[in-house]
């Protein structure tokens, strides 16, 4: 990214959405900004004090009145950069806009590369590295748990949990250290009893930070569910039941990745992504010749998988998948499972109304160790049931509103190597490794740990991070 | 509009485009504005002082963080609409806007209508009618010439005009009251030069504003232009040189209003808008079996005619018509001017580089009162001056940088309802008419030009010029 060496100049963008609206925003940040908005403003606001709007207008070279504006500027130290800064706030015609972006270059202003503020911000210690990703999430967020996630993370919540983590780990590495100092006298240590337990300690933490992944994830991007069973199961009955009963949030989406049709549903905020909804609907009225490799197809996308199995009748969850393979549900899913391990399955009993005979198959799903709910679409027994059970899935051990939760894929992937790093200074505690090593990987941890809030970066990957944000922010 | 009765209100809106942006604006404004605002910020803004910003974060009903904002708060008398106002910079992200604006509407805002920020502007004399109609097409201005009448209407200009016009019809209409005072004492007047001047004066600016409105409404709308003639007379050629000229400001514009493509030009800051160039189009490649019919279709929506005719060799501009009618290309002319005189026409001789004869035929058209100008659409001869050519049908007689030029249809009625009034009062001058009559055609003349600047103005007007505004302005 060329702005790193450009550090220096006075950067320009438009930050309000693009389109038509009443009001536009033009953001400048840099050591000129003052005076270069001066050159083309009906007035100085070189000496003007910080935070404070001015109205007047914009004139163009041949000073014609391009637009009366409203212009706030922030002094040095005062601006979200952290740069003298203004903001200039003009009719929100496209026109005019870019007008004054085109003045704006003209007297020495240079177009923002994107996410070059909130770099900036972070550049001149404003935020760290998380808070400033956790910007480009706030601005991405469309629930109220994604909203929950990213500002805690933007406010710092999640920087601060980290800083706590890396002292306790410098503490850890100085009390190697004076091992180390030992050493060369080759005395045994026989008592690394604290050590171990600082280690444990941390590897706890790290681990459940790394776990809450799973959770943020799927609130950032929504979970796939995939609903699958034999024909005549009621898979598009239990569809309609669950998006009925959400219909004002409900949406189709095109299919980014997949080029099918998704619907989804918002439960306690998070969004399931129901895959391949159009196969379902379609069964309704075409026959239902696609089997178990549309099936498979679908398990492989999903993070949740709801097995239908028709429980109507005594019996029935045998033959209700005979079509599909020669297992009952109960097998399939059993197989499922230990080629899955990373998917959670339900087993759905549909029409468990209609069913006579004491639930002894569903005892015996329990004993099996397969989570088994019976219900009815039809009728909406059992619905809040299989919800809770998907929400349960993801939010089981964490508190959204009040824990940390990792919803960044490049934090989840510097968590995880940190975890490495302090398993393997946990493994040569216990087996007497020599201290250099375990202070070696301790150090390697802090590392993979400063990377998260920048502490350690490098030009790619700051590069990579802030391309990825809007131009503007 | 129910606003009318509600401008005690505190309104709020987004106002910045939909979608997601780096930042978002909402806007507030109302006699409660700092009161409410302060309700769901970190800190009280009441005592702020006016003009400044101030940083903070929104809370929820919960105390939950919805955002770190910036709010800009403007005492009352010093804000766009006068009112006490106040704008919250948040994050662009949809979700967080929607969250505030659900804040504010439970805090006591009501959601402003469209463009009730502009009314209160109007309704407390901030700004006259005429003014806050060019905020709206300032906004929607796509071109130079289009954004210097908005930004000249919007800064007062042509509002200062009709109010000298004013003042001339009060002098004059002091005047026709001072003869009205005799009359019962039945002396006659035999001397009305002096008011027979003042209206003339008067007659001639407001016809010539109103006639300023052909090329206003061209700036603002685009200026239909057709291009007719008999196959192979170079249409498509022509078209190409046209565009392709052009081609960094060429685009295709989905016909909103005909459902054909139209693809536009602009020159001098000028759009044209070419009519059913798919049927041009079409016309390289298939065989051209659409005549006569498609192409009085065409006039019938231009405002332009451009008449193509063959003049590769002597004489064929008879010939080069025969497909399309009995009479020549001249002869054409001369009839659809007859039918239409309100549109401009003229003759392109095509292919006149490979004319040989002398050039009696361009004579001949001349002299008829066709305007003729041969060029080579494959050589782009000529091209330059039927542009020229087609700009002047609108600029001529005016400067756009420095001329009145009205664009706004309301305000042509009501100019030309003024010109009515001002043609009986001059007619009753000369007739000797009694003055109370002339007074009355003079009253009549100073309410319909009241009503452009909204000296005179009704719930019904006002409601039907701002409810077209978007929300936010």
């Amino acid at each position: 990214m060329s702005q790193f060496n450009n550090t220096n100049d006075t950067i320009c963008a438009i930050a309000t959405a693009n389109g038509i609206g009443a009001i536009g925003l033009i953001r400048v940040s840099g050591n000129k900004s003052l005076e270069i908005v001066s050159t083309i403003f009906s007035k100085s606001l070189v000496e003007k004090p910080t935070h404070t709007v001015h109205f007047g207008t914009i004139l163009s070279e041949n000073k014609d009145i391009i637009d009366e504006v409203l212009v706030s500027i922030f002094q040095q130290g005062k601006s979200f950069t952290g740069e003298e800064s203004a903001e200039i706030a003009c009719h929100g015609s496209p026109y005019i806009q870019q007008q004054i972006m085109r003045i704006l270059l003209q007297n020495g202003c240079r177009l923002a590369e994107p996410g070059e503020f909130t770099m900036r911000a972070f550049m001149n210690g404003k935020m760290d590295l998380s808070q400033a990703e956790a910007v480009a999430d706030l601005i991405a967020s469309q629930s109220k748990n994604a909203h929950t996630i990213a500002m805690k993370q933007m406010r710092g919540g999640f920087s601060n949990e980290l800083k706590e983590i890396r002292e306790k780990l410098i503490n850890f590495a100085s009390l190697i250290e004076l091992e180390l100092d030992f050493a060369e006298e080759d005395v045994e240590f026989a008592d690394r009893t604290q050590l171990k337990l600082m280690v444990k300690d941390v590897l706890l933490y790290i681990q459940k930070l790394a776990k809450s992944f799973e959770l943020g994830n799927a609130i950032k991007n929504g979970v796939p569910v995939a609903i699958v069973g034999a024909p005549n199961t009621g898979k598009s009955t239990l569809l309609n039941t669950l998006l009925g009963e959400d219909r004002a949030i409900v949406s189709n989406i095109e299919g980014t990745t997949r080029d099918v049709i998704e619907e989804t549903l918002n439960i306690d905020g998070i969004v399931f992504r129901l895959i391949d909804t159009a196969g379902i609907r379609e069964s309704v009225d075409t026959i239902e010749n696609l089997g178990i490799e549309r099936s498979l197809e679908k398990i492989n996308q999903a993070q949740i998988v709801v097995v239908m199995s028709d429980f109507s009748e005594k019996g029935s969850e045998v033959e209700g998948h005979a079509s599909m393979d020669t297992l009952t549900a109960k097998e399939w899913i059993e197989k499922l499972q230990i080629e899955h391990p990373d998917k959670k399955f339900v087993l759905v009993g549909n029409k468990s109304d209609l069913r006579q005979s004491e639930k002894q198959n569903d005892k015996e799903a329990e004993t099996v160790g397969i989570q088994f709910i019976p219900i009815s679409a039809k009728k909406g027994l059992g619905i809040d049931e299989l919800k809770q059970w998907m929400v349960n899935q993801l939010t089981e051990n964490f508190d959204i509103a009040n824990d940390t939760i990792v919803s960044n894929i490049r934090h989840y992937a510097a968590l995880k190597k940190t975890e490495t790093s302090l398993q393997k200074a946990q493994e040569g505690l216990h087996s007497l490794t020599t201290s250099d090593w375990i202070a070696m990987d301790i150090r390697q941890a802090m590392y993979d740990l400063g990377t998260i809030t920048g502490d350690i970066s490098t030009d790619d990957l700051l590069g990579n991070i802030f391309s990825k944000f809007c131009i503007g922010k």
